[in-house]
Formats: C-alpha cells, structure tokens, sequence
C-alpha cells in the first residue's frame, strides 16, 4: 500500500489551494530571499572568514534542506525558472564544497574543520546530512537532475564507511534522528537496498550499551554527566528503541525517529517493531497530546513532561513536531489500515501545523501554545529556522496525504477537499474528483471515473470527529442509493464500497457537522472544568480581537505589567451555551466562525476588595470563536482554546 | 498610642502558648545550634583562613542579630543561663570583632575588607547593621547589659558619619530597607534623635537622581544597566518614596522600608507620607496579596509582578514578608486607629506567616505557595536563612501585638486569645484576662480589673471576616447586659465601650464563625471558577493524605515522572456542598477541620481518551480541609486552597 503522490492529486478548494499558491509564490521565494541575506545560501564566503563575519550555524544545511526540497515539490507541480536556477546554484555549491571523501557540511568545514563527527549528540551533522539526501532524492524526481543526488550519494557512502558494527567503524549515531528517513527514501529511490541497511544500524544502535555519547563525551574530555539536557531521554536514546515504551524528550526528534521504525517495520515486516509504535503512538495520542495536535509540552527540552502534564499558556508543541506527527501517521496507516493514524494527520493538518504560518504565508510559529496573554506573534525568522522551510515543503506535496492505493485491489480516501486525482488501482486508470466545502461543510460528493468498468473497492474514512451515537451522523449514497446500515459497516474507521465502478459514478458522502465540545482526561489538571469547541476536524480558539469587553479590560489592566497581564479571557465562561456556525468567505481568508452568547465575570462590583465571601456575579455576552489555526492574523491580544465552563 | 510591650501580655491558650513554648524549648536552642554547625557563631575563626573554610556569607550577620533579638525577647519572658551565655558570647565576639572606627560585618572583614560599602545595591552590609542594632536593643531591654547596644551605637555613630548628605559623605542607602527600622528602635531607645534623623535620611535619598546605585555602578568598574534585577524597583530605589504609589519590586525589602516610612510619618506627624503609606498599603492588599496574606509573587524577584497575578502553585509569599506585613500592619494602625490594619495581622498571623514554621518547632518555610504537587517541604535551614530567626523573634514577642493603649483614655484589643495582661490605663493598673478557644470558637470573655474604679475606653475589634449582614453575626454584652444596635457602634472596625470600670467587670464578645467560602477578583485568573475556604481568621486547604482517592491516583501517576505529576486534587469540585467544622484536639496540635462532601471528577471511563465531546462523570467523595498553617506536617504529598466550584 501506498501514498498517491502529490504530482497526481490538485486541489481546486477554497481552503488548501489558496495556502498552496501562497506558499508557492511567496513562502518559498520569500524564505530563499531570507536564506540569501542570512548567508544561509547565495555568497557561500564563510570559508574565508571564519569565526569573523556569519561562519554557517550547525542548523543551516538542514535549512537550505528543506527548502530544496518545497522548491523540488513546487517544480514538479508549477515550473518557474528562476526557482529552478536558485535549486541548480545551491546542488552546484554543495557539489563543488563537498569534501573529496563524499563529508559536507557547511557548518563543521567552515567552523571546525578538525572535529568532524566528533560530537553526534549535539552537533547535527547527520541531520544535515539526511534533509540534504531528501532535498537530493526530491530535487531528481521533481526534475531528473543529478548534481544533488550524485552528491550526496558521495556523502551516503562516506557515511556508510564512517559508521557500523565493521572494524575501524565508528558505533554512533546522530542525536537528531532524520538520517533515517533520509537514507530509508535513498535506498527506495535509488534501489540500493544498502542505505536502508545503513538506517536500520542507526536505529538499532540507538541506546544500547556501553553508551556512544559517554564514550564520545570522553573523548571529547568531556564528562557524559555535564549534558545539559540530563538525560538520553532528550534524544530517544536513554535505552534500546526496541525497549521503549512511552514517547520522551524533545518531541520533533521522536517523531522522526519513530517515523523512520515505522518504515522500517514496513519494509521489514517487523511485527515486533510494529507493536513498539502501536505502543508509542498510544502513549502519546492518549497522554501528552494537545487537543490540537500539539506535542512537546516545555520549552525546556522542546519535548515532553509528564503523562497529562499540557499546560497551554506554555506549551511549547513545536510546528516541526506536528510535521513529524503526520509523517509518522502515514506510515502507521499504511501498516496498519487503521483510519485512527488518518485521523490524526487530518487534526494535525487544520490545527497544529497550519497554525505555524500566517496567512500571508510571510511568517511562522515555532511554538504553538493554546492561550496567550498577547505577545506571542509569528516570526518572519528564527535562528534555528527548521519549521519555516518544514511547513513549505508539506504544504507543496499535501495532495500525497489525500489517497492511498493497494495497486491490486482498493483506493483509499483519508482526506476530503475539492480536487482532482488520478491514480492507477486493477489495471485502470482512475480519476476521483471531490466536489464540497469541507472543512466548513460535510456534504462531499466523489467523481468516480474508471477509463474502464473495473471493480475494485473504494474506503472512505469515517472522520473520528464524527459522533456516531448520532444516527444522521453519516450519510453514504451511491448513485442516488443510500446505503442502510452505514455504521456496521465501519471498520477501523474507513468504510469499504467494494464494487465494479463506471465512468459517471458518484458517492455522496454528508457528515454532520455539529459544534462540539470538547473535555479533557480528568487527570490534565490544567483543562480541568473547561472545554474546547470544535467543529469537524477544525479547533476554535477565541481572540481578544474579537471581544470588546476583553479589550477594554485589558488595556486597563496593561498599566499594571503589560507582560505579565491577567489573561482576561478567563474572566469567559460558555456556560451551557451553544455556539452556532457562520460562514464569512471575506474574513481570515474564508473560515467558518461560531457564534453566540458566554458569560463573563463581572468586575463592576470589586473595586475594593480582593477577596470576598459572596460569589461573583456574570453578564451575558457575545462570543465569536475563530479556527485555532487562523489565529493572530489580526491585531495581537490575547487567545485562548480551552474556555471555563 | 503604643502597643503594650510583649512581657505584659501572657499567652495561655492551646494555639498560640504551645507554638511560643516549643519556639523558646525546640526552635531558639536548635537555630543556635545550626548557627554553630554552620559556622554563624562559635568558632568565629573564618579569618584565619578567608576564601579557604566557610567564608562568612553576607547575609550572615543579619541571621545572628535576628537570632539574638529571639533570644533576648525570651530571656525577657523565662530567663535561661545557657541561652544568656550563648548571647553573651555573640555580644562579645562582635564587640571585639568591631574595626577601631566602629565597623561590622563579619563578610566584608573576612572576605573582601578593601571593599566595605562599595556596594550597598547587593550587599546588605546596612540591613546586617540593621538587625544587629535591633538585636542590641532588644538585648539591652531584656538583660540591662550594654555591650551589644554599646557597639551598636559605636556602628550607628560610624554610619552616621559615613552617609549623608554633607561634605565627604556618600549620599548612599541600602539595597534592602532595615536599617531605617533599626535606627528608629535605637533613637527611641536611647533617646538621640540623631539616629532617627539618619532613619530619615535613608528614606529620603532612596531614588533621588543621580542615583546612588548608577554612581556606585561605575565606581565599582560596571555598567548599571548590566544589573541583574534590571529595575530598581526590585529594591525600591526606582523613585523616591514620596512618588511612589504601587507596591513593586522584592516584597521583605518593600515591607520593611514602608514600615520605616511609617515610623517617620507618625514621629513627624507628616501626613503627606502617611497618605503614600495608605495608598501602597491599598495597592497591595486591594491586588497583589494572597488570601493567607502571602505576598510577592514570583521566584524570579521574590517579589511582585503585576496586579491580580497570584498564581498558588509558584507563590512566592517569603514567610519574611508576612512578618514584615505584620511590622507596617501595627505601625499603620497606630497611625490610623483603622482596623484594616490588625485584622490584616490576625491574617497573617493565622495564615501566611505561621505555615512557616514546623509544629515540632525545626523546619520552615521560605516560600508559602497556596498549591503544591508534593515536593514543597519545610527545610531544617537555608543558605539564605532569613526567615527562621525572623520567626522566632515574632512568636517570642508574639504578645506585643494584642494591645495598643492611649495612655490617657483608650484600651484597644486587636487579637483574642486566652491570655492575662497588665497594662497601664487612665494612670491605672488594669489586668485584662481573656477566656477563649479563639480561633475555633468566637465566644470570648474579658475579665477587666482595675486597680481602681476607673473611667476610660476599651476598644474590641471586631474582624473583618464576622459577616455583619447576618443579624447574628456579633453580639456583645457588658457584665450580662446586651449592647443594642451594635453593628451602628463599629467604627472602622473597633466597637468602643467608654464607661468607668470596675473590677469583676466581664465583657463578652461573640462572633459567629461559620465556614466561609471565599471568592477572589475577577481579574485574579489563577482563582477564576475556585474557591477556598475560611472560617474565622483561618484559612483552609487541601491535602492529599487526608483523601485516599487522591493518594491512589497520585500513585497510580507517580509511574509518569513524580515531579511534574498532574496535581489530583484539581479533580476535587467543591460544589455547592457545605462542609462542618470538626474540632480534633488530639490532630496537627489540635485544630478544627472541616468536613463533608465534594465531587471526583471520575475517571473511570477514560483509560483508552484523552479528549471526548461528553462531559466528565462525578462521584460524590468525603473531603477534610486543615488550617493551612498547618499543612505539610505529615506525609508529603498534594495541597491545595483554592479548590475547583
């Protein structure tokens, strides 16, 4: 089973399509202009003035990484030519910088050229080294240029050599997984089953004992006891992957690792290694997820606390992490056929990660936390810059998250947006074009058309979102038929229409879509007596923008400590209130809001006193919640998801 | 008007007597011991090796005057030759100690003697000044010997000297307010006024521009802006006094000066610097204060952030503030004759301040948050051992701030305890004998006999917390006849019975005391949709060994990493249930508790979600709230006062 690619799946709709072409005609361009100016690519001088003028940070490479690869994916889909001759100047750099044993690396041979692989923990060359190798595979398949490839072929190679189980080998491993998934795609685009070889060592040697980062620590003349972070949870390496059993450490380093197990377990066959993702996967979505995808509760270690410690005014949940999210979900779908990882990669798409980027597609959040007392706004740029370049080069290949295919026998829809696709299933070419305005309506008509009657089954994911303790919670007809008893008919989250199909078929699929809302486990202290609306796969927020009385209050407030301001938001209650859908095609680029009354605590009565034995009274109010991702795109105030009761 | 002097006021109730008795038997010997441990006191050998052995901390001279102010109130009230001795030999140490010029700090002489005064921003070398005054006073009091206040006066004349305003003086001031106190204490004592005018000088230059600490900066070869604290409001310093008109910055520091600021406006009758008293004093208890009268609210300054920006869990509340408090608390009633003022001290005494010490007498409290996950414990000692002799000085003197008396006409009775006192009145001799189980009953008879029939006023207070819109709220009767119409008869807070008084005399004072639920500002978030409970001047909370529910989820959470474990008690609701108080002799010292029933937020059907569009399920559970001032005197584990609705 596997993804439809990107190349075969258009998006004509209202909500992704116009992300995508800004992404493509100003994100993209915009973030090469900034990568340019920052020294990042353009002047490649470093060399001759280091440690004096900009010497390359130890993240770069992974930067211009990435965003090789959004601009690979936008070539493929819109050709521009000076796009394409931005891409052929950096392949050309790294081709002519590169060491003549196959090393590259901007940072290390411009900065420290004498330390080379001396620390894998901290220093990131071969994360580097693996966003190169996807930019190479992804640059070859978008245009069949080879520079890049041929390039870090080299560099794989030397790899190869440099590390293993072999005599003279070097045990490490990189304290930033991403090598994996890199020389995993390498080994399946160029055949060369030898680099997923390489991956599996990376994997397997993760944690194990006598400990490489002691032993390199030490070598360093360094104790292993002076890491700052404390602990090899930090990089996933505090034991054996294969003994893991909870997530840990900092999020986005986790979720490319397991990503990369799941593949491995794929192309394996690894039940064993299957199970530890199953287990992973649960621990996480049951116990250190936010409501809106979010992982990675502190800032701290940019990952994980505790088991139902998500606190949201600080929660870190990185936009990078998100991304790894999906990238893990596919992968677990693709093994398991369970609609529960789809799910996820739908909430992680219209919450957690798109909530990364404005709508002008200029600026970004690193940390997507769930309140805000005001100042937390996106930034045009970050000195560790890994989520700008990341969420261009998901939002330029997201048509490949839509379908996935078992060559012999079935489709399978996980995402629903107006589109067109083609895809090959049985032996005949398929189109399958959506016709809806979904994420705002669940009404979704499908297209069904077979160069030729061929019978083969079509699953449709029953979004999770959907209460089916409801009855008209789902609909399904074909062809004007409706098909009874729907919900028997769910398995694992997809419904199966196993069938010969005709040009001129069409399936009309109608999820009610409610508002929802939302609780949290009783153990999450910090969500205790609140909720959070929702509305199919989208989660609202709500701004101070869009409540007068919190924005006359908070100004008042501000002479007492702007930073430190209360968050007034709170002074909200929505009560037993029910919140209406309202479709605004001008506003936020087109979202649906919900509308209607709350209460808010009234301070009318408290100019003297702090604290009193009388309980406080509250007014009626109007509230307008907006979709979390969409937020501070308007004057900066203070936002909040999870509202008192 | 003045307070009666604490060795007039016997204390003989089953509160506060025992917590004076083990102050006096456990705490006074065991500080003295730890001082000695520490190197404090007794071997006074640190400058035969400076910079080599347990170098003297700058603080540490403030920990030995506050100690011997302790020891001195006790040897007032029950003489002790081993603790005299031990006094007497810090007298003598330091009188010998003492530099020709009257100099003292034992920091400063051992460690760094070419930099004496070279910064007052940091260094406390007034403020250890400060604290060996008073302790010399105190001394001075309670034994008659003088060679402890002779070489305080020998320092004093030397500070006199060196700061001002006159030719080659420096115009500085201390970066923690003490010494002004302490000037006042040794003017009044010895009657030189010139003490009491250097007091003033300090409070005066405090703030002016060019200011002190940016020349002192420099002088000392930095930056000012490179000041850690990066305001000088953390010290007060940002204006001078009379401009300001908010509580800001370090909170003991911020007490202590306005408590010297009140001292000068009652000397001066200055009305002016009375008003900015009042209007700081309404600032801080109108916004910035705990229920348990905790103030200063982050670790980060131990001090204030902004209004209604009281989050319990990460409190501050220095156990040294609600001590200072108390100090500006006596000093403004003095002035104002206003009952705000010592009901805020029966407040403090009741909550903030005595949850700083241990029942068996040997630990403390630094920091008194309002909310715990477990690991908040009492320590034996601190580095910065501030607030343990800071304790035992109060509960030594504890008596002094029950009455005040006019000398010509007025008796006023602040706190109710069972205790016998003898004052001076309308040039008679009055004993006033309490009879009460104050504070777990509010029923309270005073026995009054004068010397003589005698004409004059006694004053009750009547708190703050009786709710007076409850027609039984109060009653009071004189010798069995009910006074009519009392509630017309308070007058900022004191009812005043003004008659000719004989011996036999009984006034009976009742105060219902029913369980309070208490509410905080709406713009306080961190109690938005909480309550806590009060009965009395007492403060309630929460503790996980009272709740097996609690203990068992704690447990069951513990496997998740202990110190960020969710705080359980979280999922206790109040509801609108009532809970009874409960009078347990034989528990935490004898206390009454309060009992009934509140609701578990279950979370039984969660196991396999960590969100849900149902709300969660409640069972009905048992709950016993104890006197916050005695929490964390058994297992450790959760503690929480303001509890969900």
């Amino acid at each position: 089973m596997k993804s439809i690619p990107f190349t075969q799946v258009t998006l004509t709709d209202q909500f992704w399509a116009p992300r995508q072409a800004t992404n493509r005609e100003v994100t993209i361009p915009s973030q090469h202009e900034i990568m340019r100016r920052t020294g990042r690519v353009g002047l490649w001088n470093w060399a001759l003035k280091p440690n004096e003028f900009n010497p390359p940070h130890r993240f770069w490479d992974s930067d211009v990484g990435k965003w090789v690869e959004a601009a690979s994916y936008s070539l493929a889909t819109h050709y521009d030519a000076v796009l394409d001759a931005q891409v052929d100047a950096i392949a050309n750099h790294i081709s002519r910088a590169q060491l003549p044993d196959g090393y590259f690396n901007s940072h290390y041979q411009n900065v420290k050229p004498h330390l080379c692989w001396s620390n894998l923990r901290d220093d990131h060359e071969l994360y580097c080294a693996g966003h190169l190798i996807e930019a190479a595979v992804a640059h070859h398949a978008a245009t069949g240029k080879r520079t890049l490839l041929d390039a870090m072929i080299r560099f794989a190679d030397h790899i190869e050599q440099k590390f293993g189980r072999g005599a003279g080998q070097w045990r490490g491993y990189c304290g930033h997984p991403e090598i994996e998934l890199a020389l995993i795609r390498l080994g399946q685009h160029t055949g060369e089953q030898r680099y997923i070889k390489l991956a599996q060592y990376f994997v397997d040697e993760r944690g194990q004992l006598p400990h490489y980062y002691d032993f390199e620590a030490r070598r360093r003349g360094h104790d292993p006891r002076d890491y700052w972070a404390k602990t090899y949870e930090y990089v996933q390496a505090h034991k054996p992957v294969r003994q893991q059993t909870e997530v840990t450490g900092h999020a986005v380093r986790g979720v490319y690792l397991y990503s990369a197990m799941a593949d491995l377990a794929a192309l394996n066959h690894d039940t064993e290694l299957l199970h530890i993702n199953e287990t992973l996967w649960a621990h996480l979505v049951r116990k250190r997820m936010y409501l809106t995808t979010g992982i990675g509760t502190s800032a701290h270690n940019e990952g994980y606390t505790s088991d139902y410690d998500l606190p949201d005014e600080t929660a870190y949940a990185e936009t990078c992490a998100a991304i790894g999210l999906i990238f893990w979900a596919q992968r677990m779908f693709h093994m398991t056929r369970d609609g529960q990882y789809t799910d996820m990669i739908e909430r992680a798409l219209y919450n957690g990660f798109l909530s990364g980027i404005s709508l002008d597609g200029t600026e970004y959040f690193y940390e997507n936390p769930l309140a805000s007392r005001g100042p937390h706004r996106r930034q045009a740029w970050f000195d560790c810059a890994c989520c700008p370049p990341n969420i261009a080069r998901l939002l330029a290949s997201l048509g490949g998250y839509f379908y996935s295919a078992d060559g012999d026998s079935g489709v399978w829809v996980h995402l629903y947006a107006q589109s067109n696709a083609k895809l090959q299933v049985a032996g005949a070419e398929v189109q399958i074009s959506q016709t809806t305005n979904y994420p705002w309506d669940g009404a979704i008509q499908l297209a069904i058309t077979p160069n030729q009657p061929t019978h083969f089954a079509i699953n449709l994911r029953i979004p999770a979102w959907c209460d089916l303790s409801d009855d008209d919670a789902v609909t399904l007809t074909i062809n004007q038929s409706k098909i009874e008893n729907l919900k028997a008919k769910i398995q694992k989250g997809y419904v199966c229409i196993d069938r010969e199909w005709h040009a001129g078929d069409v399936v009309t699929l109608n999820l009610a879509m409610p508002v929802q809302t939302m609780y949290a486990h009783p153990h999450a202290r910090h969500m205790l007596g609140r909720a959070a609306l929702q509305r199919g796969p989208v989660v609202y927020t709500f701004e101070q923008v869009d409540h007068p009385e919190i924005d006359a209050a908070k100004a008042a407030a501000a002479k007492g400590g702007a930073a430190n301001a209360p968050l007034m938001l709170d002074r909200i209650a929505l009560g037993k209130a029910t919140l209406q859908p309202e479709h605004r095609p001008d506003f936020l680029g087109g979202v649906t809001v919900l509308r209607g009354n709350g209460w808010l605590a009234d301070d009318a009565d408290w100019e003297h006193t702090l604290y009193r034995p009388n309980p406080l009274q509250r007014r009626k109010i109007e509230l307008t919640a907006v979709p979390y991702c969409v937020w501070a795109n308007r004057a900066p105030g203070e936002m909040r998801v999870w509202m008192r009761l």
